[in-house]
């Protein structure tokens, strides 16, 4: 595929965007994009495990979303397949010499985002903006497609060793990564990159990774309690509203922490059914973060704690899911050294550095650590695409040529690397 | 329309329950069963001011309500008027002899509750159970069918004075007679009257007024806040969902009266929409209740004051809007005098009480209130029905009989009792 | 000792009012009051069992306390011992006729009000007002004097059974009566009595017993956490404030029950030592109550639940103690008849209802109920004395002939009831 | 005064420890001890205006307190004067020639912590350990002490310009230094140094100048609200306690800054009188703090909104008063190398760092920002005292050497620094 037919892909993506775990039409094309490479796909519970994923979508918006993706085109069987199977891809191609496995991180699902119409906004100017409340508004249509190009580029196989890309659901909300993990697909990778735009920096722009950042948990709980009539008989009710209320207060009380930087954040209730019902259910979304991998689980027990005291003291019973995470990132100076080295090589590329404190939270960093934690390498590559809006809102876009200067980076790493221990 | 016309009639409402503002063929069935027939029908803003409702459902139930309606086979222009003009009915027969003028309210909607489909609820056996997530499980099918069937009896306007039926929607929630207040609908009634049947009493007892019950309040609250990224920058939001949260624990914090028995219930928080976004807006629902009407006032004002310290608490804007209401209801002797009266003529009624105290909160109950300060009278009629399962649940049912019971303790007081001041 | 002396003694008590479980002087003067009658006096174990009661005065308050009773002039020695022993007297009295065992409680505790100095208030005007912050401020002082007076009374043993006196600390608070019990006091008795003044009940009128008010557990909780530098280390911390916060908001919101009328109270909370300390402790107090005796304890598990939960969401330790506890009453109507009977001997008495429901909690009710639910009976008298300010305010006072007639009333139910099965 | 004077001084003030704005005995001594020098003190309003000053110690602790500043020996007169004016002094003296206005903080004040009386604690080995509940646990005796000390080096007025020492009250809880620029007590200082000892540096050591700490705002609310009978008539009350509480938890979620380190913290809450009464009165003491003069502000303004909010809904008055603040510092790089000049001319002194960032909130930082914002430099040096405890514990302990070595420091600073613009 040259240049053209990628963007061409890119924004078929874009127009066609679907958010975490339903990326059926996604998945569909990009396996299709794969026809006909020397490339080895695995899909399915070999790609990544969900058994354990909470929240899921349910099976009304899976339909729902099956129709769109087949609406758009996308291959009617395939799509009921990915949607079956999960949406995760592990492609594979094996160079013709010895050397490591590289692992490559793109991810592929968009945001709950209404994507702008107004005139300004390329995408609505060139007609492929997303219509269905769904938008890639972070950019992973162009990671998806850059996965493709690299393996596009690689076929003739002219590389040492082994590129594993992993074509990852549902990054946002950190809740991908961690069933790839799962299902073993990062257990051989010796580095392990990942790449994003970044639509803050200007195209010609890179910085070699990304560091730190925050590890984080995500979680759902729900309160079951009892319904009762509240006027009628109001103790016989056990009000989970008001556990869920107690949770939230709680949580937010948890004490700042002097040794890091931390978060809390309770996101949603929804609670009750009725005014004049003593509420049964509530369900309660939070996360907490911290820039230590062990502070993040403190600041998890502590939740958890919470939760089961606000459940007690309204004897209602609960569930507590961890439904997304990540941790925080410390790259490989040899890693970064030879995405500088390859990113000197394009001279579109104007500025570079090597890596830079980041906030945010990105379960690429769970791949690049258990890598790491394995005896390997990684690091998490951006690349400069000028957008004029900010990331998650409905004026995010980027320069496409992101696409191929993140292609190209990548691609020369991989052939030119030394192939021993970095 | 004889009795199994009626019987015919309350099926079909049955079947086809709509619940409250929502009584799109509902409303048109009724009026197409008062054709032909001497009446005047006032509806729309002549019937019921709707334009200080709050919480009436949005453009999308709108539209499948009206197309449920249209497809079970209502009329559609009059269903696509009354969704336009809101449903109350009011319809008036003139008697041919001057005397005083009676109301009645008889009230039309459903209830949010699945009905049973098992073969021992009759009317799933008899297939004419409803089969949309709504349900007639307080008996409002037969009220509705008893204000038909009373002006098809008087329909030879033999009998003094104006009869006007209040076919009154959405009862429950307590918010449609308050509309009809409004209108003007009962500035001019003398006596006003409602019935109402009574799963839990034998068919066959008869109370000639339910009084006392808890005057009500139900109350609708949004927060406006501030999204920000829980992460990236926090002290940007600002959070209504705790706001919704601390109103929440602080409404079940205003304490117990000594002078009145009182309620407080929060139904229902919704808020936020991300796991790490900052929530912006939440949506809290409650209800004050209390036996006594200067009372049930002191708590909705508690209840403002703790909404409003809760918005300024957290820098965030809020609206608070009563909903529903109802008031406790004293009826006059004179008036169950002239039911239990009239209840002693049919010989099917074999146990008759004056009166009896009750909980439970009905805004007929501000009908009634509202035609005793101008100077009239009024009382609340209970016919007893024998349902195996109690009211708002998915097994409630009715004794048929007890429709032509109540037209009947209707039509005789009407026709027989004095026309002087009582 | 005759009227005179009896009003002098009852001054002498009032002017060294002494509150809850440190009434030294109070228990001294009794006990001397009593020399040379026929009388057993049982104290300190054999009277009450205070090994299980919390919240009892600190070493500091009761050195204060006998310091403040010797310089009042009571027996120094006795002083000592009741301050070690416990306050209660249990002084029993054998009539010289076989018959039923009487139990009289009369209590003997002060409240911490500081009594009216102003020259319109009667004990200021005489010079037997109290002047150390505690007062008898709800008649305790009269009761005591009843009670010593009618020992003198039956002194001639000419009566059939036994009397015994339950001279009882601790009434404020409801915390002296089950000690008394749990000593056995009370095991033997079959027709137990307790008499009160009645301020706002004109001096003349009398009721032969209350009936029903709320029975009530008071509770004391401690929260114990961890202290740490607010600044350095706020992670360190395990806060015991927000604990007793939390459990103050939901306490409160504990709900209303259908089936009986409640009451919830969080009284104080004390917590924290530092403004840049997080608070290892907190301590908080509260009371549940209701007019049902189970749903008080109801009530109670449900307050023990919210403690926990709030304790166990904040990771801190706790105790939570009953410290107070009374129940509901209902009397019995033969005793009620007795008592009726015996006032109308008194010619003072113009005014005589049999019963009367009242609200309030008096741990009498905890005495009446075991002697019932052994197989006796009992009754609670309330006496008319015309205060001229409320119970438990500074300018509370009676009608000094309120003590005779009380003892005349009991006396003549004595001497003269029948001694069969009532 | 020699070393050994100065020893002897020092433990004089540790022995009889005296609290924020209780340092009666202190200024008397401290006055005492400038006898005969050629130095103007300004003590009263002259010295710090507390009239905007809450939380002043009561009427009974002052008294307590002259009382045990007498029988420690120090003068009574000036104990009572000390008493009734404030407790600062501020103590010039002038140099035989022109130059600089110096201002040094010496801050006097003890904290409320008990003292350890083990063999293995110096200052109870040696018998000048504090006994009464209060204990120079941060090293202010010898501050106060090297303020002393530097006077008497200068008393021959040879050096040029002039010296204040700020013999500053209140440094715990950060409320002494504000009042001493209310008074203009710096308004006309040109560098203003501020010096501790710091128990956690090894003896020898010596920091420049601490530099960043957070800025706080400390603060005090009441809330007042109505007491009522929580049986008789729990409506009747405004809960104030409840207030509290939920201002408790509202203040502990406000969201941690991206910009900046936070800190919040409820140091304490005492509300409420008894079990049985609703709250009518509860105080709160908290504390906001940040690593950003702004955002400290900030936070005192959400505080303020919590607690407007938590009062409004629980129909309670409310008062505010800020009772201790600070800033951050950011020292002048021209005094650093004064004083790291100076200090490497003590062959004690063996190891120099120019500056640190520190945690903790000091007001001297309030001094040093007040005179900078005039034009004015200022600097905060910290000298090694190895102490076996921590700050703030029964354990601290300084080499008492540390005191010559920080009253060297400054008066070579004096004598020898440039006196034109640094």
């Amino acid at each position: 595929m040259d240049d053209n037919s990628l963007i061409e892909f890119r924004r078929t993506l874009h127009q066609n965007a679907e958010t975490a775990f339903l990326e059926f039409g996604t998945a569909a094309r990009i396996e299709k994009a794969l026809e006909g490479l020397p490339v080895t796909m695995q899909t399915g519970a070999d790609a990544a495990d969900l058994s354990p994923v909470v929240g899921l979508p349910d099976a009304q918006t899976v339909a729902k979303s099956i129709d769109a993706a087949i609406a758009s085109g996308a291959d009617p069987d395939r799509v009921r397949y990915f949607a079956e199977a999960g949406t995760a891809i592990l492609a594979t191609i094996v160079g013709d010499k010895p050397g490591p496995v590289w692992g490559i991180r793109t991810d592929i699902d968009a945001l709950p985002v209404t994507e702008s119409d107004e005139p300004d906004h390329v995408p609505a100017a060139l007609g492929f903006n997303a219509t269905n409340g769904a938008m890639h508004a972070c950019g992973h249509d162009s990671h998806a497609t850059m996965g493709v190009g690299l393996l596009h580029r690689l076929a003739d196989r002219d590389f040492p060793g082994t590129v594993k890309i992993f074509f990852q659901p549902a990054e946002e909300g950190v809740r991908g990564a961690q069933p790839m993990i799962d299902a073993g697909a990062a257990d051989d990778v010796d580095r392990m990159l990942a790449i994003h735009v970044a639509g803050d920096m200007a195209f010609g722009s890179v910085i070699g990774s990304f560091e730190g950042g925050m590890a984080t948990r995500k979680f759902l709980v729900e309160f079951h309690g009892r319904a009762s009539h509240a006027a009628g008989t109001p103790e016989a009710g056990r009000n989970a509203l008001l556990a869920a209320s107690m949770a939230a207060s709680a949580l937010m009380s948890i004490p700042r922490f002097s040794s890091a930087d931390t978060r809390i954040n309770v996101g949603t209730i929804n609670a009750g059914t009725g005014v004049n019902i003593v509420p049964a259910r509530a369900t309660l979304t939070g996360e907490v973060r911290a820039t230590d991998d062990e502070i993040v689980e403190e600041l998890l027990a502590r939740a958890i704690r919470i939760v089961e005291g606000s459940a007690h003291a309204y004897d209602v019973t609960h569930t507590f899911a961890v439904s997304g995470q990540s941790a925080t990132l410390t790259p490989d100076d040899s890693v970064i050294d030879l995405l500088v080295a390859s990113s000197e090589q394009d001279e579109r590329i104007t500025s570079i550095e090597r890596s830079e404190m980041l906030a945010g939270s990105d379960d690429a960093n769970l791949l690049i650590r258990h890598v790491q934690q394995r005896g390997g390498v990684g690091a998490y590559c951006m690349v400069g695409a000028s957008s004029p809006g900010p990331h998650h809102s409905s004026t995010f876009d980027l320069d496409e040529r992101s696409i191929s200067v993140g292609i190209g980076i990548l691609e020369r790493v991989i052939r030119t690397a030394p192939t021993g221990k970095l």
